[in-house]
This record gives C-alpha cells, sequence and structure tokens, in this order.
C-alpha cells in the first residue's frame, strides 16, 4: 500500500479523468437492472465487513473516537447500504406511472404516457469527519447515490485520509468484482480537488455533510455554474430542546442527566447535538445541572476542531447575558472541558443570532423562561433545524409549540434526545436552511435515493425501448400508478 | 372595477403586507384537511367555469390569441385545480411513513418514527405570458402549491394585466368563500414587486415559467438570499426531432405536414415548440418542405416578443451555415412570417451553441444528416431538453439514439409532435437546465405538487399530537408506508 501516494491531493488533470470515467459508466451502471445494483451494494457491504479489523484501527487512529463506537458506526454503514438494496429491488424509488392512451380524458384525448425516475448523472460527494463511517467515504450519501444508479466522486475529508483511501479501495475492488463500470467509484483529496469536481460540467449533483461556511461556499459554487446542479448540503443545525413545567417537575433527574449525555456524546461532535435547552426558570433544572458530573475533557477529531472550540466557548463564557452552569474536568488545563452554560429567555431574544448559533463541541446552552406560553415565540426565533425536542407529560397542550417547531425542522422528538439517527424507511435528516440547503430532502433514510433521480415521461414510446419499470407486464413486480391508482402487487 | 389601480406596480410596503399576510395564512392553509383544501380548489375551478364569458374575451383583448384556443385553454386550467383537487383526496402525495418502534432494528432499536409530508411555506409564482390561464395566475404552478398547502403571491405577467388582476380576484373571492384564509393569495404587480418578494424572508420557494434570461435572474436571486430557497425555473428548451432514414421514406408527407403544424401552432410561442428537425440529406423532406405550404404571418403575443423574434430570425437568416427553405406569408412586408431554415450536421456541429438556441416564435432549424450514426453524437451535443423526439419506423433500431435523449430530456416521444402537453398522473414537464433550473421536478402533471413539500418526521409523539396523516388507525384511508411495506387500501 502507498499511504502516502494515495492521500496526495488530486491533481486537476486526475480530476478530469476521473469525473469523465463517471460520465462515460453512468449510462450502464444507470441502465444495470434495480437487482444488480442491489447485489453490488452488499458485495459492498460485505466487503466493509470483512475489511473491519483493518479498518476500525485506520479510524480510531485518525480521529481520536473510541472503538466501539466506531464498530458501531461500521455496522450502522453495512446495515444503510443493504437496506438501499433492499430499496432498489422493492422498486417504489422508480415512481413508475403510467397513464394509457385515453380519448376521453378531461381536457382533451391524451397519449399513452409513462414515467420513471432515472438517474441524475455523477455526483461528487463531499465527506464529513465525525462520521469518518456513515458519513463518509461508503456512507449514507455514496449509498443512496449508487443505489440511484449515479456514479460517485468521492471527495474524502482531511481528517481520515488514510482511512479514506483504504475504504475508497475497498469499495471500487467490491463493486468491480460484482460487475459495475469502471469510473463507478472514485475517491479524491483536497479543497481544490473537490470545488474542481463539483464544477465540472459532466457532474450533474452535489452532496455534503459540514460547517455552514464550507457548505455554503460550496452550495454558491454549484449554483453559480453555467449549468446549476442540485447541491445538497447539510450544514447546520442546534436542535432546540423545550421543557415544559410538568416536565421539569415531574422528571428533573431523568432530564439534566439525559441532556449531559446527548450533549456530551461523542464529544459533542454530532449535528444533532441538543444545543439548547428551553426550561422553566423556577423548577430548579439549573441548579442541577450545574451539580451535574460532566465528563472529563476529550479530544476532538481535530485540531481545527478543537480550536473552533475553544474560541466558541470563549467568546460565550464573555457574553454578558450568559453564565457557566458546569464544566467538566480539564486535565490539560485549557478550557475545552464539556460545559453547560445559561442565559434568560429575555437575554436571548436580545441576542438571538449570536446565542442561537451551532457550536461544534461539547457545550450547550440552557435558557431560561418564565412561562410556558413564551415557547412559542422562542421557537419562532429559531432558524431552520435538522431537530426540535419537546420534553412534556400527558396533561400539556403543547400544540402551538409544535407547530411552529414543524414550520422549522425536519424531525420532531417527544421525550426523546436528538443524537442517534436511526436509518430507517421513515426517518428525515433535514430541514429548512441552515439545517440544509435541499428541504425537500433527507440524507439519512430510504428516501435520501430521491435526491439523486429525475423523472422522464415516454410518450406512445413503442414496447420494445421501454425501461423494464414501465413495461405493461409489469416484469420487475414493482408498485405502479397505473392511469391514477396506485397498484402493489 | 377599477382597471387602473389594479394594474399599477405593487409597492414595496404592499408587497411587504401582502407576503406577510401570506405567511399568516400558512398553518391554517396548510392545517386545512386534504378534503377542504380540494374543495376550495373545486370551488376556485367552478368561479373561473363561471367567469369565462368574461375572461376569455379579456384574455383574447391582450393576448391576440384566438377564442378557441383560449377557451380550451381556460378547460385545461380548471380541469388541472379539480386534478389537483383528485390528489389531495388519494393522498399518495403525503407519502407518509409509519415506522413502529423496533428493539431488533438491524443498526440497533429504533424509535417509532412517523413521516409526513408538509407544505413549505409561502410561494411566488411568476406568471408566463405565453399561456395566460394554464401557466398564468391560476395556472399550474399556483394550482399544485395551493394543492400543497403554501399560500401563493403571484407575479403577474406584463402580458396580460387586466386578465390577471381580473383572474385573481375571482380566485380570491373563491378561495375565501370556501373557507380559506385571509392572505391565502394574492396578485402583485411589477418586476420590482416580484423580485422583493422573492427575496422576503417569509417566502420559502419560487417558481417561474418564461426566458431563460429572466429566469436565471431569479434563479441566483433565490440561490443567493441569506436563506436559499428552491426555484422552479422553466426557462429554455429547443425540442430536438430525429426522423430516421426509415420514417422518412415511409411517412414523409405526414411528418412535413406535422412538423409545421407543431412549429407554427399558437405562433410558434410554445416551450415545447420542436426547434430543430434532423432529417436524412437525401431523402427529400427539405424539398418537401420548401414546397409546404406555412401560415401566413399572425400577430405575437407582445411587440417584445415580436420584436425578439424579428431579431433571431435575422439573425439565423444571416448565418453563413444556413439557407431559408420555407416562410408563409407577410401581408405587412416585415420578416415575420413562419420561417423554416436549414443547415447540414457539419455545420449545426461548428456552431451548436448559436444554432441550437432557443428561438421564440414560428421558426425552426431543418439539420440534414449523412448517416443515422450520427444521431446520438448529434444528440449528446445539446443542453438539457423539456422533450425530444423521434420518428421512426418498426426495423429502426434506435436504442443509442433515445439512451443519449433519456439523459437529456424530461419527455421522449415516439412519432408524435412535442407540443400539446396533457395534464395527467404520468406526465412529465422538465428537464436538466436550461429546460428547467430544478430538474428532479415536473411544472405540468400531477407530481408538481412535490415541489411545495416538506417532508417532517415525528419521534415518538404522542398519538394528540400527530397529523391525521400519521394516526395509527389511516382515519384519512391514504396509502402509506407501514414498517417498510406500501400499504393501499
Amino acid at each position: 500500500m502507498t499511504t502516502t501516494t494515495e492521500t496526495t491531493e488530486t491533481s486537476p488533470a486526475d480530476v478530469d479523468r476521473l469525473v469523465t470515467a463517471a460520465a462515460q459508466a453512468t449510462p450502464a451502471w444507470g441502465r444495470l437492472a434495480p437487482a444488480d445494483r442491489a447485489a453490488a451494494l452488499g458485495a459492498v457491504a460485505d466487503a466493509l465487513d470483512a475489511a473491519a479489523e483493518e479498518l476500525v484501527p485506520l479510524a480510531a487512529g485518525e480521529t481520536h473516537l473510541p472503538t466501539a463506537r466506531l464498530t458501531g458506526e461500521l455496522v450502522r454503514t453495512t446495515f444503510q447500504l443493504r437496506l438501499f438494496a433492499e430499496v432498489l429491488t422493492e422498486g417504489s424509488y422508480l415512481d413508475a406511472r403510467i397513464d394509457h392512451a385515453d380519448p376521453d380524458w378531461g381536457m382533451g384525448p391524451r397519449p399513452d404516457l409513462r414515467r420513471v425516475n432515472q438517474p441524475l448523472g455523477p455526483v461528487v460527494v463531499f465527506a464529513a469527519s465525525n462520521f469518518p463511517f456513515a458519513f463518509s467515504v461508503a456512507g449514507g450519501d455514496t449509498a443512496s447515490a449508487l443505489a440511484a444508479g449515479c456514479p460517485v466522486i468521492l471527495k474524502a475529508h482531511p481528517g481520515h485520509p488514510r482511512l479514506s483511501a483504504r475504504t475508497g479501495e475497498v469499495v471500487t475492488v467490491a463493486l468491480q468484482a460484482a460487475g459495475a463500470p469502471a469510473g463507478t467509484f472514485a475517491v479524491i483529496f483536497g479543497q481544490d480537488a473537490g470545488t474542481a469536481a463539483l464544477q465540472h460540467p459532466a457532474v450533474k449533483a452535489g452532496s455534503f455533510t459540514g460547517s455552514i461556511r464550507g457548505g455554503r461556499a460550496l452550495f454558491d459554487l454549484a449554483a453559480a455554474r453555467p449549468e446549476p446542479i442540485p447541491f445538497y448540503g447539510e450544514l447546520s443545525s442546534v436542535n432546540p430542546t423545550f421543557v415544559t413545567p410538568a416536565a421539569a417537575a415531574a422528571r428533573p433527574e431523568e432530564i439534566v442527566t439525559g441532556f449531559v449525555g446527548s450533549v456530551t456524546m461523542g464529544v459533542g461532535q454530532f449535528c444533532t447535538k441538543p444545543g439548547l435547552l428551553f426550561v422553566p426558570r423556577d423548577a430548579g433544572l439549573a441548579d442541577r445541572l450545574a451539580a451535574a458530573a460532566l465528563p472529563p475533557a476529550a479530544p476532538m477529531l481535530s485540531d481545527h476542531l478543537h480550536a473552533g472550540y475553544v474560541e466558541a466557548l470563549d467568546r460565550l463564557r464573555g457574553h454578558d447575558g450568559v453564565r457557566v452552569l458546569a464544566a467538566g474536568e480539564d486535565p490539560t488545563g485549557s478550557p475545552t472541558s464539556p460545559t453547560v452554560l445559561a442565559t434568560t429567555a429575555a437575554r436571548f431574544r436580545g441576542d438571538v443570532e449570536e446565542l442561537a448559533a451551532e457550536r461544534f463541541g461539547p457545550s450547550a446552552l440552557v435558557v431560561e423562561y418564565d412561562d410556558a406560553a413564551e415557547l412559542p415565540g422562542l421557537a419562532a426565533l429559531l432558524e431552520g433545524q435538522l431537530t426540535a425536542t419537546v420534553h412534556g407529560e400527558d396533561g400539556d397542550d403543547v400544540t402551538a409549540l409544535l407547530e411552529v417547531l414543524v414550520a422549522r425542522a425536519g424531525r420532531v422528538l417527544w421525550n426523546g434526545w436528538p443524537t442517534g439517527v436511526s436509518v430507517t424507511y421513515a426517518q428525515q435528516h433535514g430541514g429548512p436552511y441552515p439545517a440544509t440547503t435541499a428541504p425537500t430532502t433527507t440524507s439519512v433514510g430510504t428516501a435520501a435515493i430521491a435526491r439523486f433521480l429525475r423523472p422522464v415521461a415516454f410518450q406512445d414510446v413503442p414496447a420494445r425501448f421501454l425501461p423494464a419499470a414501465l413495461a405493461e407486464d409489469n416484469p420487475l413486480g414493482i408498485p405502479r400508478r397505473v392511469d391514477g391508482k396506485l397498484q402493489v402487487r
């Protein structure tokens, strides 16, 4: 293995070569029967599982994340690949529709129209730092784009270059062995390589998980292309959590323990970390938090993120409306330990932009309110969110609060914590900007495949030229809408 | 009626007032039971039908379009509103999904997750000039946005201001009578008012049908907002049509007649006008076209469009690789008559950007090729298209050509003409840029509603707070995906 070479920045010429190869692979990869593409995804999952003993230590060495967490994340990653294989064989993702010709159609005679989803074309995926498996080389964006029939150019995150190179090799070899055309998958390194790929005319979509600054810059590039392309960026979320007076009275210890656990899990490096906790002022929750045992300081994913955490925390500590409630031990002496701070609803209203900003790392801000009737108004001050949570009791009527949260968040939780995003059919990991740049989509769950599909209608096209999904006798056995009626075999 | 006042440019203060009212209407309009929103759409359709005798003459006076065409277009428009009402009661548009909690889920225990589509929020719709009913005030974008539960701010097209004002009144009165909250619909006038509305923080999406220049400028504004929003622009398409040697030999007269009819229909002012016709050189089609009777010059929708047609046609006539095949009579003496021109495949390859540009109005360019094997390569030179058409015979194998066309167009036709876009379940009116700014979507057909919806997942949320679509016993009787399985009642 030539580790040094592998993680050298990819040259402009190589980016062009790899994107061109991806474009050339598009027809063949997209034309594969869904079952064959499903088998290829399964083969990738098997290969990653088989390489776990090599990959997990590589990841641990580059990310400071514990082995148990990484092992679990790899399980999640291969589970996800196999779930998309299932999506392919089930077939709803094709959204196949057949309207037979109808001379009596209400607005005038209609022709025979058949519509099915097609792959968009090559996709550039920008990997995240905080999930070196699940949102990286073989992560959710890669899995859903490949499932859709789109070749993937994976821009590796600089936080785990050797893992990225090695994972890329495992994926590429497995795909090739499963019959995928050359060019279906490639890993590139370096920021310039990533932006060059995103601007390449043959690329038809981009996806990204990371910071608001980096993600917005890439979104702007994608939108400014001569041919603008969809860009699915997951950028920023503070994941507000609202505790009703009844919940604070009934379950104070459970809420404090759950909150601290969720904030400090993975050293606070989850996009779903609950960064804001709204609590009733006189319920004693702040006192309990002040007395809570926070875990000690732990290394973050990178020095860059560590420096960002220190800077953001310093700034918040220095805010004249904010006080520190509790902090974990810091054996190093630098102010990097998990920290919970507090402010009042009035101060929060006066400086929302600063106080409601996402801070990556194990800190959170508690906002004390006087009256539960304030909650919908406080929630309405917030930007788009990946998640929003309410802790309440049976007698609580939080209808007004939930209405505000549903309008702002992609996932709304009750009596839970937002960290831990299950990969399922009904999951939604997205939300209005700045949570994502594409609020109509999700980056986790089976619906993530829709980001990389484009519908095409066939009008009066002879049977011999129709995709199998649109053949009259439904050889794929997939759900279809025929003359307006949804038919499930 | 105060016509003068109605079509005055809307002031910035009024734009702000109307958008704010739309934002305030969002929860109530979005919360209405789908059946109630369906009834409101039906009421709008009824009111428009009832006003036909007033509206059609208004439209004829402002657009130069014949009464029969306008009457038919109004039928299409009210049919479309009623079709979206049907979409609402059928319920698939909600994409409701329920995953019950599962301790044995493959990647670890999963919570109860339920996901359903919600309205995005207020939408600014920019009306088109060429369909004063079907793509204007009460057109497809309005119908699909209202159906989705989004209030609409309709920016009227300056080509038919009085019709826009009056249609707006009919829609507003009908919606109010049907129980829609105040602010659900408003018409605004003036370019500055339109851009101000699109940039208003409370607006959550934009849609547009019109020129590439205007549409791209608005797309850029939407993408440059502090909170970028989805912008669904339908901009430009030249709708290439390919005639195989066998088809040219078998049906020359049918093809020539159909082509001339489709190019000159509605004075060539359809976004699906077949602007490029690829024909075999030695099959005599060009001669037949040269001898074809083209209709005489007819007034276009506006002086602005007429001037643009003259300029583009002059330019094409002056191109040294292009010759005029046929032109209709022009009683006015100015060169505005329907015109068919021709070039060779070699010249076309050498100047694709110029020769494949959309030209609004009744002109088209015939491209003569030597060998059918050239067709996939010629097609590959083209940008994204709303439609692409093949005329072929039973023995033709156009697999390679179709593969190129499917990768470039939203609708692929066989032995037909692209003008005439039926509103159905399987219709697709979209395509890669510059056909549209959002290739994953359609602006015609029932799937158009998806543009204005955003999924939200509910995690462990008590039944009393769940939307009806997600209630365990399925009170709406809609199709849902439960634990991964699609269930249709």
